[in-house]
């Protein structure tokens, strides 16, 4: 299955995302990844917004995340975002976070989303979905 | 005005509460006073599921928190809650956090509640309200 | 490979849990497992301050979880939380979380612990964490 | 005193920061003012890396915020830092947050920051921290 393009946005660590150990909590990057998902859906052209104004809803089901190097407050980062169909009924996100300057890696993984209506029940994913992640 | 009686709660700081500063962070303060404030209500006999089950709601809109211990990951506190009417139609609620051994303060302050229908409206406060916290 | 005894918490979802559908955020849920995995030490008798004393540490380096049912404001939830050796040098910890009352499921998963010194270096497992895990 | 120039970013509401009134978490607004603050000492020329890297910290020891207006998932927001001196030996950070387009008020208010050294003893603030500030 083709794959939609990808986006990138850049951030830096914030001291809400550091824990006693002196790198980003674990929890921080469900929040990372999610603002990536945010931003590749503005990037395709189609703000989430949108998608729920449409009553086409898409909750995570699942998520993998692989943990893979330190990032300290006010490190500059850069996480790329993608997606693909998985099947053809719910939406894979991919996300890879590295440190922008030196691209050592920090964390990388996907989400898993059903694609719902307004009342959380699965959906046909419409013809215009397939078409922006295709 | 009479203040209705106070409500404790002991909890242990999370991994996720601390940051590279090695004590809590500042912002998860306002997660425990929310947590308080629920026991609170529970613990007054209506737990705050039923005061929006009746449509009243009580959005924050006012904080002020001193700031004044260390605490780290596992230590064991010990959170006061209790509450006043603030003027006829907002609820003040007052906590504090201490070390539950040792009583040194950890941080103090109050929220102020707007008192409002389902709509966000502000509402006179139902006699049962004043009841239950004076 | 035995796996240790389960360790059983209770608690309820918070207003800071929750996101505009009206459920529980997903990141959440590795804060919730991170504070199952501290109880879970300590119900073992040896919490984990005491292993941070001891200069070994554990942390994350992969999670997997499913997000499998709805939980809302002041659910009452039950987790439970075990643990497993991953290979020789990791350890794995496993997390469920359900209703309280109904035993209808909300999530779960695992994470995957390096094992480190205070630098951060992986080290061989003490053979109190193996008899403590086994 | 004068009044350090003021700092202004931009910023979008994310799903982590709402809750199930739909419109942003309280305590979310902490972690907004951090990363203002962050973005204004960046501004003034010196980073608080840097300000950690001499051993002069900023540790927050109160808060005072107001709750002004609703503001939902993606609502573009405008935040504004700047910055005074409390007395001789604090620090005070001023920040108002408005809707971007409208300029509708979202929250407004201040957090004081003791000025200590690496210990976390107060000291009395270096001069170039009375420069940067006045």
């Amino acid at each position: 299955m083709k794959q939609a393009r990808a986006n990138v946005v850049y951030f830096r660590v914030r001291y809400c995302d550091t824990d006693q150990m002196k790198s980003y909590y674990n929890a921080r990057v469900l929040e990372w990844f999610e603002w990536g998902r945010t931003e590749f859906l503005r990037a395709l052209g189609k703000p989430y917004t949108q998608w729920e104004a449409q009553g086409v809803l898409l909750p995570v089901c699942e998520t993998h995340i692989k943990f893979l190097g330190r990032a300290q407050y006010d490190d500059r980062l850069k996480m790329t975002t993608t997606a693909t169909m998985a099947g053809r009924a719910r939406l894979k996100c991919h996300c890879a976070i590295e440190h922008a300057d030196s691209g050592e890696p920090v964390c990388a993984g996907h989400t898993i989303h059903a694609i719902t209506d307004a009342e959380g029940r699965p959906i046909r994913p419409p013809s215009w979905v397939i078409d922006l992640v295709s």
